[in-house]
C-alpha cells in the first residue's frame, strides 16, 4: 500500500492505494469515526462491492443509496434523492457519506456531503480508474444541469481516499478506456518521464490486468494533482490547467445530454481540440499533435466531433465554460508537452475553424 | 459610518454600519469588481430598494431575481430558480451575487453563490433588523427542508456585509419586533452591559425610529457575533452557543411549515423554552426565567406554544437538530444570565414537561 498526503492551508488528508484494500477492513474504518454511515452507489457497482463495505459497518447504522449509472443521472433529482434518505433516515451533523464508485458518484456524494447540514464527514473509494487518477482527489464536488457540467457544486475535501485498484478488473473496456482519457491529459501537461512512461505502455497494450503499472501510474496521476491542488486548491490559477481538453469535452457533454459519451471520452476528443486550437494559436508543433492523436487511439479513445453535432450550438454552449473572465473565454493550450498555458486570446472564428477540422464528416 | 473587521483563517471582510448607505454609490460599488451581477430580492424589498441599487451598477450586466417574500420560500425551487437566471443569462465564475433582503434573501443568495460554478462573489446588504444584527455576518447559508429547517446549506463568507439602518424604518412592527428576538438572544449570552442596554431599551419602547440607539445595539450584536464566529468558522464548539433558542424554534418553523412565524417569532418562543429547560436542568434562575418572559413580551414577541401543537409530533421535528452528536440531544442552556453553555442531558421526559409548561391551554 502506497499513501500520499494532500495538505491544504486549512486540512489534510491521506490518500492510500493499493491492491485488495476493499478487504482492509482497519483501513476502511480507520476514517469513519461516526455511528452513521450512508454509502452512496451505483447499480453496477452494488453487486460487486456493496456488500463487503456495509458489512465492514455492521456495527453502525449503515444505510445506502443507489443510483442509476451514467452521467446523465448526475443531477438534482439524485442530489434531492440522497438529502431526502439522509433526512428520512436521521442522519445528523456527525454522519459520514462514503462514495463507492466512479467519478459521478464522487462527485454528486461529495456534494451532498458539503452541503447536507452544512457539511459532514465524507469518504471516497473510487472504482474507476478515471475517478482513481482524477476525480476523487482535489476536493471538486458538483452535479450538472441541463446547460452545462458541473455548474452546482463546492470545494469540499474528503477526509481520506481509498483507492483499490484491484476493482479496475471489474470494469469494461470502455470505462478503462475513459480512464486512460485522462491519463494522457496529465501526460501532455507534464511532458518528461510521464509522458514517456505512459507512451510505453500504451504501446505495450496497457490494460486493467497491469496491476503493478497501474499503481506506478495512478499514484504519478494522484501526485501530479496534489502538487497543484496544494498550490491552488480553488482554481484561482494554475489549477484551471487540469482544464485541459474539458472546455469542448464539457460541451460535447452537455451537447449530448450526458447520455453519449463517458466523461473521458469526451475529454478524449477535447484534448485532441486542444491540441488543433494549440498548433493553431501557439505554434504547438503538428507532429505532437499527431503524438496526442496517436496515443488517443492507442487508447481506442474517440478523438473526432460526429458529423450531427452543429457547430454553433456548441459553441454556444462552450460560452458557459467556468473558466471565463471578464466576458473571455479561456483554452488550456500547449505551447509544447508539458508546457501548458491559460490562453484569452482564442477567437470565435478560430474555433469555427478548429471544430471544422475536429469533425468528421457525415 | 461604523465598521468591523471579521478575521477568518482563511479570509477576512468588513462590515459597514450606518445611515443612508444605500445612498452611498461609492462604497456599494467598492466590493464589486465584475462585469455581471445578480440582485437577489423579494416582492416586499423590491419596490423600496431595488431601483437605487440596479442603477449604482448602471454601466454592468445587472440582473434581478424577486422571489416571494417568506420564510416559506426558502427552499429548493427558489434555488433553483435563482441557479437557472444565472445560467440564462450567461452569468459565469467572476459574477457578484448581492442579497437584498432579510435573513431569508441572505440564506438562499448566499447558498446559491458558495454552489453557482462552486463559488461566486457574494455581497450582503441586509434590510431587517434580524438580519443586520445576525444572519447578514458569520457565512452560514442554507434554505429548508420540509423536515428540518436550514438542512442544505454552506459556510461560505461574504466578500463585505453593507448595513444601512435606514432600511430599518420601512420595517413592519412584526418584522421589527422579530429583530428585537436575537437581540435578546444575544443579551441572555453575553449578560453584563449589553444585558442592561437592552433591558433599557426595551423598557423605553425601542422602536425602529430610534436611530442612534438600534446603530449602537447593531454593532455591538455584530461584535459579538464575529468574535464567535472567528474563534469558531465552522460551528466545532463556542459557535453553537450562537444557537440559543434555536432548537425549539427551528421545530416549531418546520412544524407550522415555515408560514406561522417569522423566525425571530420562532425563536422568542425558543427562548423561553430553553429557559424553563435551564430551571429544570442547571438550576437557571426563576427569576430570570421571568425577566426572560418579560424582555420577550416588551417586544411584543410570542413566548407560548400554541396548544394546537402535538408534542410528540414537535418533538420528532426537534430530534432532526443539527447539533445532535452520538445520537444525543444537545441544548444551548442558560447557567446565569451572560453564561450559557451546550447540554446534552436533556432527557426526552424533561423535554415533554417544559412543552407542556411553555404550552398554552387550547
Amino acid at each position: 500500500m502506497q499513501q500520499l498526503l494532500v495538505q491544504l492551508p486549512t486540512q489534510s488528508y491521506p490518500v492510500f492505494i493499493g491492491q485488495g484494500l476493499l478487504s482492509n477492513t482497519d483501513l476502511l474504518r480507520r476514517y469513519v469515526s461516526s455511528s452513521q454511515v450512508l454509502v452512496v452507489t451505483n447499480h453496477t457497482i452494488a453487486p460487486l462491492y456493496l456488500e463487503a463495505i456495509v458489512s465492514v459497518f455492521s456495527d453502525k447504522q449503515c444505510d445506502t443509496v443507489i443510483l442509476d449509472d451514467g452521467e446523465q443521472y448526475k443531477n438534482q433529482q439524485s442530489f434531492c434523492q440522497i438529502i431526502d434518505t439522509l433526512i428520512e433516515k436521521k442522519h445528523h451533523r456527525d454522519t459520514t457519506i462514503i462514495a463507492l464508485g466512479g467519478g459521478v458518484i464522487g462527485d454528486i456524494a461529495g456534494f451532498v456531503a458539503s452541503t447536507y447540514q452544512r457539511g459532514v464527514n465524507f469518504l471516497q473509494i473510487p472504482t474507476t480508474l478515471l475517478a482513481q487518477v482524477d476525480s476523487s482527489v482535489g476536493g471538486k464536488t458538483a452535479i450538472n444541469h441541463s446547460q452545462g457540467k458541473n455548474m452546482i457544486g463546492s470545494f469540499y475535501q474528503p477526509n481520506a481516499v481509498i483507492i483499490d485498484t484491484d476493482t479496475l478488473q471489474s470494469l469494461s473496456d470502455r470505462e478503462f478506456n475513459a480512464g486512460l482519457g485522462e491519463i494522457i491529459k496529465y501526460a501532455i501537461l507534464t511532458g518528461g518521464d510521464f509522458m514517456q512512461l505512459i507512451e510505453k505502455a500504451l504501446e505495450g497494450g496497457l490494460s486493467k490486468y497491469h496491476s503493478a503499472v497501474l499503481l506506478d501510474i495512478i499514484m504519478a496521476c494522484c501526485q501530479i494533482k496534489a502538487k497543484i491542488v496544494q498550490q491552488d486548491e480553488h482554481e484561482q490559477g494554475i489549477r484551471a490547467l487540469l482544464n485541459l481538453g474539458h472546455t469542448v469535452g464539457h460541451a460535447l457533454e452537455s451537447y449530448t445530454h450526458y447520455a453519449k459519451w463517458l466523461h473521458g471520452e469526451a475529454v478524449s476528443i477535447g484534448l485532441y481540440c486542444a491540441a488543433l486550437l494549440s498548433q493553431d494559436h501557439c505554434n504547438f508543433e503538428p507532429e505532437f499533435v499527431q503524438k496526442i492523436d496517436y496515443l488517443l487511439r492507442l487508447a481506442n479513445l474517440p478523438r473526432r466531433i460526429p458529423g450531427a453535432i452543429n457547430s454553433d450550438k456548441l459553441i454556444a454552449l462552450i460560452k458557459n465554460d467556468k473558466k471565463i473572465q471578464h466576458n473571455t473565454l479561456r483554452f488550456v493550450l500547449i505551447k509544447a508537452i508539458g508546457n501548458c498555458y491559460l490562453d484569452s486570446k482564442v477567437t470565435i472564428t478560430s474555433l469555427h475553424t478548429m471544430l471544422e477540422h475536429a469533425t468528421e464528416e457525415e
